[in-house]
């Protein structure tokens, strides 16, 4: 008969003497989708040039509360929107872009099976 | 009276000696918008592997004129549509967007300034 894989058996023998992190290694969420790392990006950004949601929503043409859900991911900017509220907050598209891959590759980097061997 | 700007003016004294190219330095399109910037990402991705939209699309689980569209631009990809093409094409977002930036960044710099006076 065949043995099973030893690395989960050698794993079930460990226990932890803290209580685990809330999130655990093996859960982690699945790679964001292009709403969320954007919207995500766009939030960060205005928060960091010390900016309301009201006046970057002005600028860019845009409700407050259309701004709040794209900033959460919940809401599919257009590229319209997306080009009015990268402008409004100074980005071009590329620079959008780039750190969304910044961002998604730091992220990528965590979830990889490499990171927990390391 | 005020002179008008000194740049311009010697700019009008200056004669072509050959025609103009086609494309003349100063009406450079405008920067691209995200979904024409990643529409053409998914297209080059699609051709390099030597993949027809039929068996992309099928693969994506949409229809063929709807890739065909999202390729060139012309359809705003929702996020979830995005992941399926990016997944029938075997990248991830994080893969599409650095591909997005880098065509984007060698845009920009054709684009710049820097490059007339080079």
């Amino acid at each position: 008969m065949s043995s099973p894989a030893a690395e989960p058996a050698d794993r079930d023998n460990v226990f932890a003497l803290r209580p685990r992190p809330a999130a655990p290694p093996r859960s982690t969420p699945p790679a964001p989708l292009w709403r969320e790392a954007v919207g995500r990006e766009l939030r960060e950004e205005r928060r960091r040039s010390g900016r309301t949601l009201s006046d970057v929503a002005g600028a860019a043409g845009i409700s407050l509360p259309y701004l709040s859900e794209i900033e959460r991911g919940r809401k599919e900017p257009s590229s319209e929107i997306l080009e009015a509220v990268g402008g409004a907050l100074g980005l071009e598209l590329v620079d959008l872009t780039a750190r969304v891959t910044r961002s998604l590759a730091r992220e990528r980097a965590t979830r990889s099976p490499l990171c927990l061997a390391a």
